[in-house]
């Protein structure tokens, strides 16, 4: 089992979707993903919080093993984004961001952080991203995400972090962005020739698609009924993808297949609650239960190749 | 081996595209889907035409062993559907729509095409998908497809077809649509209880839900890069599909799965060209090849049991 270390914003987050209300709940990609990873491997967080941060959170990263070490706590407030999701949850829509203590956030990693083999760049500044690997000593495996805001302003410093990735994940919406092209196949090839041996394009209640040394895998999303809020799904999709290679420490095909199906599974139970509420208490056999019920779903026969090419030519059959 | 029976519109479509321009080119849901049924089974073949409906386009039906004597001839003008399609694909625009000898379409089948076992009633006015149901003797299988059209102005009716077919096929919206529901699992369990055993949820380029005897199954789409034009493909993923149910005459859920995906691999063939250009003219192994592609993508390695339960208490582990 290697480690795994996790870099990305700890918020507070106020939401408001179809099913509640959540007011200055616990949120943030590093928060999501930490918890996620934290059911394979033991994980190093790193992150800057305010004053008004409430002990009870760093209580529930504890909770769930979580290296809080590189839990800054600077004079001032905590990142608060403010938003809310119609009937179509896969759209956040702001209404407000404000950085607060995020906006000097300048992670400075510990002589042990800079050691950790398995690394989740969250959605931060690219410019922070290229400063955390500058201090990271030989990383077996640095997987980055990112955001529209950057693709849009920091396009050469971000594409300067892609090309120093292993594993890139993006949603659709920001790979067609970033490579100014409609067809996801095409993003994710051409993302790929950057650098990164593996990227994963995330679509929401579509699933993801993963091109890798293995060839393109698909994996549906677990059917999840009790959708209420969709905050933090794809941060605890990769930070659960990270936990599972980092433990295994086996970044081969077989194995990263397994991963991303871990991410999948995982980021179904965030969306079930508001917060960590539902993904940092999952019971016994709950995890393994939605792998078992995905593969189900993608299931196929033997295919019968005489009734493939039967017809080909029908007036000769 | 058993025949299939095929419904719909024969249509000549005037479609622009982001890659280019087709005009009065074969179309209709009974093209598609007779064309795709063909490659595994005998097609009776019924709609209506007018007297502008080109001879070479009888013999290219033909041509795929399709038995036309249903296909109508009347005085008049056929069907023409006029409409555009932009960057993203999944939505077409309507410019006209221009039902003609179409608007008096009422479909009498012969002693012979009532014992047909497998029917496709493609998207017509669900009152004459009832009036196809009448004049059958004993179907083993009929499918249906419909629009949001009817299911705005004629849900009661469109009801009773439901309620009387096996397998329902509806494109997302069309399910949120007539269910008042946006979760797609909901929609599919509801519409499967409604009669129908099967629910075929299509969702464009994202793949397509499957609720069965078998439980919930996952088709992602084939990978198409060269999208040229997206008509046709719902009507030929739904014909492939019961061509293939037909020819092995087996509802079975493992040929049921198998079906699908042999109705999305050719769905991936109809988009890459306009009107019939592509899939009316398949060549060995190419097919064979799709499934085979789309069994690689969502091929999953056995689950690492241990590794999905390690550290639910993480302090214990």
């Amino acid at each position: 089992m290697a480690k795994a270390l996790i870099v990305g914003s700890v918020a507070l987050d106020t939401i408001q979707t179809p099913h509640g209300t959540g007011e200055r709940i616990l949120g943030g990609s590093a928060s999501f993903g930490s918890v996620a990873a934290s059911y394979f491997t033991e994980v190093s967080m790193v992150g800057v919080v305010g004053t008004d941060f409430p002990g009870s959170a760093v209580e529930q990263f504890k909770a769930r093993g979580i290296d809080v070490q590189g839990l800054e706590m600077r004079e001032g407030r905590t990142f608060h984004w403010s938003g809310y999701y119609e009937y179509d949850m896969n759209q956040a829509h702001t209404n407000a961001t404000e950085l607060n203590v995020f906006a000097d956030f300048s992670p400075r990693l510990s002589a042990e952080q800079r050691k950790i083999p398995y690394v989740f760049l969250a959605n931060i500044h690219p410019q922070l991203q290229l400063d955390v690997l500058e201090q990271m000593e030989s990383p077996r495996l640095v997987a980055i995400d990112t955001m529209n805001f950057w693709i849009e302003g920091y396009k050469e410093e971000l594409t300067q972090v892609i090309q120093r990735s292993d594993f890139l994940l993006m949603n659709d919406g920001e790979a067609r962005q970033y490579c100014e092209c409609p067809n996801l196949i095409e993003c994710g090839q051409r993302l790929r020739a950057l650098g990164p041996s593996t990227v994963a394009i995330k679509k929401g209640e579509h699933g993801a698609l993963l091109f890798h040394d293995g060839g393109l895998s698909f994996f549906p999303s677990y059917p999840v009924i009790e959708l209420k809020d969709p905050t933090g799904a794809g941060d605890t999709f990769a930070g659960a993808l990270i936990g599972y290679l980092a433990r295994k420490d086996d970044t081969g095909p077989d194995n990263l297949v397994r991963a991303v199906q871990a991410g999948t599974c995982m980021a179904s139970f965030v969306v079930e609650d508001f917060s960590l509420t539902r993904v940092a208490n999952l019971g016994p056999g709950e995890l393994r239960e939605r792998v078992a019920t995905l593969r189900n779903m993608v299931r196929l026969p033997e295919p019968d190749e005489e009734a493939l090419e039967s017809r080909l030519a029908p007036s000769l059959s």
